[in-house]
């Protein structure tokens, strides 16, 4: 995963690293930075300035809001040249610098064009959902709880309404879209029963290229109010050419939401 | 699983009820009742009192130690003939009074004779490790972190030494054991790589008739030994003929313990 760079490039005066990153998203205000709040993107950059001794500016692939939680958020920034430690050494200080709520898994070091959030070209985030009267407890963090039963069959025959590139101005926060482009591509949504830690639950799985600001939570809160019959699947295509949030179900709870994968082209990886 | 008792047995005053319970061991002071302190059992006995508006005392299958978890304890009590509601709406109400890490997930009516620790045939423990220098995050409350790399098929050589039926006062708290038949029997231990909400672990998975007091955690840690390299599998044998707590390993840390199931023979349920 990690080479050091040969001497032929000693023009270079810094060396882009690529993190992946896993939080709990409960205590912190999201992902960016905000001043004065505690945030993943704050919590990296104060522990990369102690570790590299000079200031770090961060790209995250996704900027998740606050509660949602991650597996693999990708996190990008150019280290000096000279005082950036080998892979193995940083991912340990990385860690013993940062709350146990952020926690680093992996480091990579990527060709200087890559940038966590424009360099990607996939994205994958997971809900879980424990549904029926008994509340979950070893994913109570993690897991939305909803007491009723769910048809499976009625929710994934609504998810394939959304399979493709379209507008998705229906599921994105009202007026956070303005004057922009909402066109997002989804490849998959896939629902299936699992279990976690013993309990079961519901995994609502999203791929897609990008997304709009909330969109996969109310795709989620849409899926769950079909599944609990309040609509036909069909409803979900009439949510979607509305193009206008009201006509889309309700937002699920961030602490649901994980954002798992991001997806590179391999080139960028050293 | 719930039928209510007709009307030909009347001259029964009460009836044998089993919750089966989940738990996250990290605030009790395990599950036996202390007073003073909170536990398990404890904070079960005061909804049930509330709920059957009477004092109830309950037999839990197993005595799990403070910070060791549960997803399938079974926990017996007699409730007066004419004040115990219908199952799910017992389940609903104890859900509503204990604290948000006890969940009943489960009411069975068994037969008089039943009591969840004398009934019981057998016990599943598991336990959880992530090993590797990155930190669990979304494990964390339920696995132990062992920061070096395991060799598993050492460990599952050493645990073939336990299986069967033998003396394990070697892998029980010194004293404890005192002037008791240290006998039980081991069927199975299982050692698997899995992942847990997305993160790499390691489960060890131990199936027996009944257990010492920490004898699933000293067996993991002399396991962890083994895996480490610290000694031969042969060790494990051993260790179990010296009938003595030095020869074995350390105790494993009780919150990667989980008491997953218990087993009853099938003519308890009515």
């Amino acid at each position: 995963m990690w080479s050091s760079v040969s001497g032929c490039r000693s023009e270079m005066t810094s060396r882009t690293i690529a993190l992946t990153v896993s939080y709990d998203g409960a205590a912190f205000a999201g992902f960016a930075r905000q001043p004065g709040r505690r945030t993943v993107q704050g919590e990296l950059e104060a522990a990369l300035a102690i570790i590299l001794r000079a200031p770090v500016a961060t790209t995250g692939a996704g900027r998740t809001d606050a509660g949602v939680h991650a597996l693999g958020q990708v996190v990008s920034f150019a280290a000096p040249e000279t005082s950036a430690p080998e892979g193995r050494s940083l991912l340990r200080s990385l860690n013993a610098l940062t709350g146990p709520d952020v926690v680093v898994t992996g480091v990579r070091l990527a060709s200087p064009a890559f940038d966590a959030r424009h360099s990607a070209v996939g994205r994958e985030y997971r809900y879980r959902i424990v549904p029926g009267p008994v509340p979950p407890l070893f994913c109570a963090r993690t897991a939305w709880w909803v007491d009723a039963s769910l048809d499976l069959v009625a929710m994934r025959e609504a998810a394939r309404y959304l399979i493709g590139e379209h507008d998705f101005r229906s599921f994105c926060v009202a007026g956070s879209a303005k004057g922009k482009r909402t066109y997002r591509r989804i490849d998959v949504i896939d629902i299936a029963p699992t279990r976690e830690l013993g309990e079961h639950c519901l995994v609502i799985r999203v791929v897609g290229n990008a997304f709009l600001h909330s969109m996969v939570r109310i795709i989620v809160g849409s899926l769950v109010e079909v599944g609990r019959g309040l609509h036909d699947p069909s409803w979900m295509g009439e949510a979607l050419v509305a193009c206008d949030r009201a006509a889309a179900g309700v937002t699920a709870p961030a602490h649901g939401l994980t954002l798992w994968y991001v997806e590179y082209p391999d080139e960028y990886w050293l």
